[in-house]
């Protein structure tokens, strides 16, 4: 079970049928319900995305196109890759995505966290931090970095993240 | 070859015979002297490393120990790892040390990058994070990060990297 502190958004888990959410998104998906939404949520790290749904969620929050055969083959790489849906038996959503990049047991580092900005503000991206640290957490892995732009960087304070520990400074290179 | 600035500390390049230093640090290896140093100094992605001997490394610049187990397979599942070597026809000594965790295509991110302190001041450091940014540009990839300690902000600024691009800030999160 995850943890919830009093000022989580969580109404409501384990609402489907186990064996109903098992074969819509595979074995350690979490369901939830949040308040100000009677939609059911299910976070899986095993339902298979579909790279235009993909494509068009991270549109969504504004980032720049990236080719897709490209994103497959990142994806193919990455240690973990999150999918966060708004639950329909019929039409599955992705209405979130975050995924790791890392060696598996010392480093792991989050990449392209996105929420819909329709389902924002729901607490949806704290929902889907906290299972994604579960997994890691649950593989001994005990150190997680990312590179929080400048409009998130609250969002991760909020969750217990530290910032630039003992001055330490995020560093980009770019090729051109 | 590598481009080499005004400020280059390099004084020779390509000085061992080409099969010589293929048979010792594999394909696209990078041998070359310093200035203030009669040593001969070798860049290698494929020379297999000593798990000893880069424990030892890391000890040197003063990093906690990991366990043995934990190393190894944190290489393995690196997509690049670079030694350095002090050249020597029976004993070359790993001197230097960098590796990259990401998805091989649009994510790549440095980490334990180590000079030993005996060798440090000659530009080794620099020629280390050449060597490696070339290999990583000629996989196509265009961007390449890292979490820089405070120590040495400014001589991952000295070369050219962004610090904080747009207020981007590191984010760690610790299991315990």
């Amino acid at each position: 079970m995850i943890l919830r502190s009093n000022r989580s958004s969580i109404k409501r888990i384990n609402i489907l049928d186990k064996n109903i959410l098992e074969s819509f998104y595979g074995q350690e998906s979490y369901d939830f319900e949040v308040r100000n939404s009677n939609e059911i949520f299910v976070c899986s790290k095993f339902r298979e995305l579909d790279l235009i749904e993909l494509d068009q969620l991270l549109q969504t929050v504004g980032w720049s196109r990236r080719p897709i055969r490209r994103v497959k083959r990142a994806l193919q790489f990455s240690v973990l890759v999150i999918g966060l849906w708004r639950h329909d038996e019929k039409f599955p959503r992705l209405i979130g995505f975050a995924r790791c990049t890392g060696d598996g047991i010392l480093e792991a580092t989050i990449w392209d966290v996105a929420i819909n900005p329709v389902y924002q503000g729901l607490g949806l991206g704290k929902e889907l931090m906290k299972y994604l640290l579960k997994i890691l957490k649950s593989t001994g892995i005990s150190k997680v970095t990312l590179f929080a732009d400048a409009g998130v960087v609250r969002f991760y304070k909020n969750q217990g993240w530290t910032l630039e520990p003992k001055g330490t400074k995020c560093a980009f290179w770019y090729a051109n």
